[in-house]
């Protein structure tokens, strides 16, 4: 997990780098979200994604605890794109105050 | 403008992919934030920045209008980082579908 993957585009629009950087976001959830079918990411999953891939930003995320919890039953606790979203755009806020 | 700019790190961290990519959103915000400064965009500089560096995806954004309008009055319509990324949102939840 976290090794894989990552579709490229098969097609051969020749994207810019802001489309690009988007894309990248965007495939990092889906090469977490395993157990979510690409659906959503699990706290585990997030956290991972967060560690390996955020090391510099991760600070700015604030405890992913209470992000994930926010979203309802422990048990059940899920991250969708959207949520996945505004929490790398925390990451994002954090890195500009810097 | 949009041709900028774009400040490179100075320091020498090695950012992961995802950081990278991040990072280059939030610099193409302050690359087309001219008249605010670096703060906020315009209702033009956002247009400009979507034609420009978003070919592909900005259909999926919808109205640039209706966003900023949401702002308050149009002669002082600005958009804030947050609202910017939240728009790139939209266009990464867009392409996700796709």
């Amino acid at each position: 997990m976290g090794q894989c993957c990552c579709k490229k585009r098969k097609d051969c629009q020749e994207l810019t780098n802001v489309e690009q950087a988007i894309e990248t976001v965007i495939n990092q959830f889906h090469c977490y979200a395993v157990k979510g079918r690409k659906e959503y990411l699990t706290p585990n999953e997030l956290k991972e994604l967060v560690g390996q891939k955020l090391p510099h930003l991760g600070n700015c995320i604030g405890p992913l605890e209470e992000k994930i919890e926010c979203v309802g039953d422990p048990s059940e606790a899920r991250l969708e794109f959207g949520e996945y979203w505004d929490i790398m755009g925390d990451a994002a806020k954090g890195c500009q105050k810097k």
